[in-house]
C-alpha cells in the first residue's frame, strides 16, 4: 500500500502519461472543472487535441532489445533534419553501433573509426544552434529558468528563446536528441549523434545542435552499460551495442511505422496538463511547490487510440 | 576525433569528476590563475579542501552487479538517519529487493509485502521533510532557482532553503536517497527507499523525506530493467533485483570500508568549481551561457588518494 501511494507522485512522467493515455472523451479541458493530475486531464482531451507527427519526422533505431521512436525538429534544425534523413535513407546508420553511455549524461552512437562511405548524405555541414524567434510556434512556460531568458513549448519541443536577441533554440531535456560535432560550429551533421538519459545538461543549449527528441523507447537506451572508458565511451569493440537499423518512418511500410500521437503544446488542454504539473492536487503532496520546471514538465505520448 | 571533441564537454558530470580526481597539489584553487575546467581545479585541491564521510553515514548497498554507497545526512533528516541505521543494524534491508525502477524517475527498494520483522528500528516515524536554517552550513548558488527562494550546498548536498519561513530543505537532485513514505507525513520511515535516476523531480522537494545521496555506484542502479507495471514496478517476484547486503560503514570491518571523500562545499575550491560550471571556458564551448542550475552543478567525489 505505501508503495502504490509513495507511487501517486509518479504518474506524472513521461512514460506515465503514456501508460494512462485514454481514449479521448467530447468534454474539452478547457470546458472541465479544475483537474487534479495528468489522468484526468489526459482522460479530457479531444482527438484534435494530438498531433501526429509526419512520417518524415520519425527516426526509428532497431536494437536487440527494441526500437527507439526519435521525432526530428525541422523547424530548428531543418538542414540536420534533412542530412539525418539522407543518412537514414541510405542506410549510413545500419549496422553501425553505440559507442558512449556515459551516466547521467548521454547515449552516443556513430562510426567509430569514420571510415564508412557517405554517398547522398554529407558528414558535417553547419550548426543549427538557434533559429529566429520570428515565425515559431511557442507556449510560453511562465515559470522562469536558470538557464535563458524565457522557456516554452514549440510543436511538442521544449525550447527556450531570447526576446532581445530574436533567438529561439531547443533545450538539452532529458530525451534530447542532439548531433555529435568537434571542435568548430560546423564539424558536426548528423554521422554521431546522442541522446540525452540524465539530468538535463541545459549548458549545451545553444553550443550544439539539437535536431529532435525521443518520443518512445527511452528504456532500450538507459539500461545499456555505462561505458567504463573516459567520458563513457566502451574500452573494447565487442562492448559495441549494434544499431540493426535506423530508418526514416516514411522509408518504412504504412503498417511498419510508428502511430505514436503528442499532445498538442498550442491548446486549452496544454494549458491544464502544466497547471497539473505545477499544481500538484493529488492528496498525497502535503505541500505543493506550486512550480514547474521546463524539462521537468514533459510532454505526453500516446499510442494512437483504436 | 569528434567524439573526444564532443566529449570534452561531458568531463563534468559527478562520474568523470570522480574519474579525473587527482593528487592535490600544494596551491589552493583560490591562489591559483583562472581555471578553465573541471580537471584544472580538482588538480589543484588541497587535502583540506576533501571531507571523508563518517563511516555512521556512509551506507553500503550490494548488488548482484556491485556496491552502491549512499551518505546520510543527518543534519537534515536525524531521525531517519538514525532509523536506517538501526534497520541496517539488524539487517532488516539483507535479502528483500529492488521492486520498482520507473524510466526517467526512480529506482525504489523494499519489503513487498511488509511481512519482515522490525526488531529495534521502526517502521514509521514522522516525515523530516525541512529544518531550521539556523545552525545549518549553507553556501548559496548565486543562479537561481525555479522551485525555491534559495539554492546551494550543505556538507556536500544540494539544499534549498525559504529564509522568510527560516526552513531548508534537501533537494530531489539525480542521485538523491529518499524514504518511501504512504499518504500521510509520518507513515515513512525508512523500510522503502528510493533513489532519483532521472531528470530530477524538484517537485517531491518538502513532501518527502531525502535522507542523503549516492556517491558511488550509481550505474548499478540506472541500467536495471524498468518494471513494466503501472509507476515501473516490477509484475513478477522473479523480476525483482536482490539486495545482497545493506550495511551501515561502521558495522564493517575497517578494510571493507569505502574509501570515499566529497570535495568541501564552503570551500574556495568548491567556489573555484562552481565557476567552472557555470563558465565553460573549455574552447569546445562556443556561446557559454554563464549560469548553472543546482541540480546540475554535481559535487566531486573521489578515491581517497594514496
Amino acid at each position: 500500500m505505501r508503495l502504490i501511494q509513495f507511487s501517486a507522485c509518479a504518474v506524472l512522467v513521461l512514460a506515465a502519461c503514456t501508460q494512462n493515455a485514454t481514449k479521448p472523451a467530447p468534454v474539452s479541458a478547457a470546458k472541465a472543472a479544475v483537474l487534479n493530475n495528468v489522468s484526468e486531464v489526459l482522460a479530457q482531451t479531444r482527438p484534435a487535441d494530438w498531433r501526429e507527427p509526419a512520417p518524415d519526422n520519425l527516426l526509428v533505431m532497431q536494437l536487440a532489445t527494441g526500437s527507439v521512436v526519435m521525432e526530428l525538429a525541422p523547424q530548428f534544425a531543418p538542414h540536420h533534419a534533412d542530412n539525418i534523413r539522407a543518412l537514414a535513407h541510405e542506410h549510413y546508420y545500419d549496422g553501425l553501433s553505440i559507442l558512449r553511455v556515459q551516466e547521467n549524461y548521454v547515449v552516443q552512437w556513430g562510426d567509430p573509426d569514420e571510415k564508412r562511405e557517405i554517398k547522398s548524405a554529407q558528414r558535417t555541414i553547419a550548426g543549427e544552434f538557434w533559429r529566429p524567434t520570428t515565425g515559431l510556434n511557442f507556449t510560453p512556460l511562465a515559470d522562469g529558468d536558470v538557464y535563458a531568458p524565457e522557456v516554452g513549448y514549440s510543436d511538442g519541443f521544449a525550447a527556450a528563446r531570447d526576446p532581445k536577441r530574436g533567438e529561439a533554440w531547443l533545450a538539452h531535456c532529458y530525451g534530447a536528441l542532439g548531433v555529435g560535432r568537434g571542435m568548430g560550429a560546423d564539424s558536426g551533421g548528423g554521422p554521431e549523434l546522442y541522446v540525452v538519459i540524465g539530468h538535463s545538461p541545459r549548458h549545451l543549449d545553444r553550443n550544439i545542435t539539437v535536431a529532435g527528441r525521443v518520443l518512445q523507447g527511452m528504456e532500450h537506451l538507459t539500461v545499456l552499460p555505462r561505458g567504463t572508458g573516459a567520458l563513457g565511451f566502451y574500452e573494447k569493440p565487442e562492448q559495441y551495442v549494434t544499431i540493426r537499423s535506423l530508418q526514416v518512418a516514411s522509408d518504412m511500410p504504412a503498417a511498419q511505422r510508428p502511430q505514436l500521437q503528442v499532445l498538442r503544446t498550442d491548446t486549452a488542454s496544454w494549458d491544464a496538463y502544466v497547471d497539473v504539473r505545477r499544481n500538484r492536487r493529488d492528496s498525497w503532496f502535503l505541500d505543493p511547490v506550486g512550480h514547474v520546471e521546463l524539462c521537468n514538465v514533459g510532454v505526453p505520448v500516446r499510442t494512437k487510440p483504436g
